[in-house]
């Protein structure tokens, strides 16, 4: 059977960016849990799912979180499991603030970062981490990447009609 | 009697930087524990002291880190007390990244920052806290300012003679 | 009795931002004056707020301020009591300009600097300041704490059973 | 048998700061190949090096590059494998020039970025996927993080006993 | 004959910018050639048309892309004609992140770099290199400047005319 | 007679940001001449009227412009008299790259930079020059100095009777 | 009589840069008035000195600090005379965050900003509005500048020299 | 015959930086002529020598500065060639005030940057130029891609090798 993928947000105003997280892994038929936990203000709970995370079925953890950001990392701090950390845009720096609270983790517990707002991606690679033990997935990754392609290459063929 | 002040650091690599801190808390005759605790790597020890640093006699916390710097804010994830961020300079950005992942903190969850390696102020704005209901503290930094003034005129005095 | 909070502004055009942290305050029948003291329009005010403050009954001043944003330093100067800042969100680098002219005090004179725009946290801060000697206030930080965790916790749950 | 990870060099300056990640995924008994790959300077060796890994039986490719840092993208285009970055320490901008080249990757070709010269943290994120499907992998990291633990918590220790 | 001058875009979203370089190089009577290539999801599209397109008759391509913004140093990696990068501005960090991504290029192999959204100068600097053995487009070029010049002047003129 | 001064503006769009500057200016009855002058289109005005600008009656120059906003440094290479700098706000990095270009002269031609869009105060701060030898013009200084100290003392007392 | 310059410090560490300022002030015979005056901890004698300055002869006042760089804001909040700003670098953003300080003043109160340890181009700067009215400055002013065009001929010759 | 190039530094202490882009041209057989010409304090010569620069049969102009670095552009404001401009590193930003000075250029005036300090690659950009017409030079160009090619492949070969 295949890992579960759990998208877990820092505020449930990060919704609306991580649609794109939740459908994309939907989309590859990976079955996904949806969690609204605070570092901050709910950190029991944040430990509570991380440390269980792995014998709960989990492959991987999507944290989104803005500003200091610093849910990706407290996962972190209690699995062993990948957690993708998908900084959100802020309007201080844009996100900057976000991305460096996330990325610059200490040595011994990274986080797996993606662009800002970069929800897609965060799935996408979540799916490439459990792919390397399920083929299916593997082949859906490859379909997915030559649909990408041909899709470019259609807006490249358009744009040579064009008149300019 | 006093109320203590810890001084927490993400790695004993900060003690360098802390140690003018636990100094001027010590001139100021304020009792000083000084802890290692990781956000990433002992997470369960920070967990511990916070949630029991109020009736463990602590009337504020201090905490200095760099990088991702999640240590402060993980603190005040389990306390009450005032808690002091210490952002630790780094290569990166010289501490513009352990200030940001520092002071952007959610609301609900304040951390008071003071300037990257600004360990000295750290230990004077507990000391200003505790003064509020500790006369005696209140009067020795009354007399720290003046101290202070009178240091920079004598530098002045001593400009004014200089030949250039 | 409670000590008093002050809320200084460097404009009047701050108050949309601070009206958040007045509220605050007063909900935790904290004493909340409010001013606007231009640290460089009117600096006379400023020292004279500052150097009365303590006498006058306040236990901490929260001042607000954007760019140069000199107000927080300029009262430090004056008195012993802490002064939080509070950095205002500007279009040159969303407050960044701000918070670096807040925060990177010179040794002797503590700002304790929370987010661009934080005038909630600012409030927070300064119950957990007063809350050292003052029983009932540290009560009430602890209810709205756990508070906090609840709304969370159900934000939470209304999240888990919601349809992708 | 185990699967392989591959560590690219944009350049073979970059090896001092690539070691500690060959000595980590060496200590997690992972076999490693390393290479020095230029996205601008050998492009082919990119595309044929990635075109081919998931086939030779790599799990994960590791890429470091500073500055413009295009190779852990360029081989991400090349493959389903997951890529993760390595953004190596600039004399402009401290990496944060390789970071955001890294990072802010297109919809659809995600690169896993770890810290600047984040080396180590790159081979244990290799090995968190590799652990997924892999249960001796999985003990190995669980034994390491809680030996990482136990050192910080003897740094506390010593910490504690020491005299200010 | 003259030679053609090629426009390249990371995504059909750069159009709207680009067109104003498409624009000027038409101004300039200088062939275009206007492509959707991405150099993430279609590489092979982009080693194809660069390592070609010196013998297919172009004298400099203009490469457009914003973010990680590989697209313009990928077309370099195939070809010893000029590359002209147009950093895309994004909404992280205004197009800073692409502009480091495009101008920081290791020693070898130069992108010529515009400003962010930069695309009418791409089109004249594109211009000024075909110029060198066109003594048509010199022609056309010293003219333009002077237009230039004297509308600014125009401007002058009416500006002094204004009533305050 | 009191001497003029000249607002020089990049392009004829600053006029906008420009207008207060132009307002304040002949509030304190300084002549005042409005040009449009761009350093890079037309540089031949440039030089001319920065090298009669002296003899011509002017006794400062405010340049304005953004971007890589050379005029204020274009201008003082030709001239002795103060040349003010007002930095142009941006879309990259709102204006720090129009100030970064404009203050960082190099040693023997000083430009005196004011705020991002800081016309108005390039006005008031050029009528501080000329106030060295204009007694009329030092008085309308101070009373202006002392209706905006007034002005911020009425909204004091404004906010200090409103309801919260 | 030429009227007086102050070059004032934030502390006496800013000596060694404000060196060439001092001599350059005194190679045109402009008296000199050095002290150390800081913001925070000598306010009373900032507001003494500032308030004070026309009256004692001064025609400008040359402020040099770093970090949060208050002083020459609060010198300006008490005179009418011009302040020029040295922003002195700093460890945490090369004197960024003193720049952005320095500059960044509110409508009302400027503060003419050189480079970051612009310390020669301040005493340059303030030399230029003194000559506004004495001619003799101004004579001195003209032949330092032709003698800094010659200097740059001469290393032109000499690099034209050279063999490579 | 072929075109000459010119390098042109802001200050003589850019040469020990410019010394890789000058034997670079030298090794393409490209004449060379050097020189040092300041936008600020010689603007008549720069003036004068990008005027003429077409005529006396220069084919590009290569033009290095740092902070301000107003010099590429001012020769660019000067003549219809294509000037490129290599962006001193700075102890401020590390370059990026010279880098957003040069390339931030207005329309109608591009200048062509190339990365902070990046000497070397100005010059094969401006070999690629006159290669367009110089089918000896473009000889030159591939041969020079090859053997750079064929440098990092005996990197890797070497790397492989290698015992870890």
């Amino acid at each position: 059977m295949r890992k579960k993928v759990a998208v877990i947000m820092g505020s449930d105003s990060d919704l609306e960016t991580m649609k794109s997280c939740i459908a994309r892994l939907k989309s590859f038929d990976i079955p996904v849990e949806v969690r609204v936990i605070s570092a901050h203000r709910t950190p029991a709970a944040a430990e509570q799912f991380a440390s269980a995370a792995k014998e709960n079925g989990f492959g991987a953890i999507i944290a989104a979180a803005g500003k200091a950001a610093h849910l990706a990392g407290v996962l972190a701090a209690y699995t062993t499991l990948p957690v993708i950390g998908v900084p959100i845009k802020t309007s201080l720096m844009g996100g900057l603030d976000s991305l460096l609270s996330m990325v610059q983790m200490p040595k011994g517990i990274p986080v797996a970062c993606v662009a800002v707002d970069g929800a897609d991606n965060a799935a996408i690679l979540s799916a490439q981490m459990l792919a390397l033990s399920d083929s299916d997935l593997a082949d859906r990754l490859t379909r997915f990447k030559s649909d990408m392609a041909q899709e470019v290459a259609q807006k490249d063929q358009k744009m040579q009609r064009e008149e300019f």
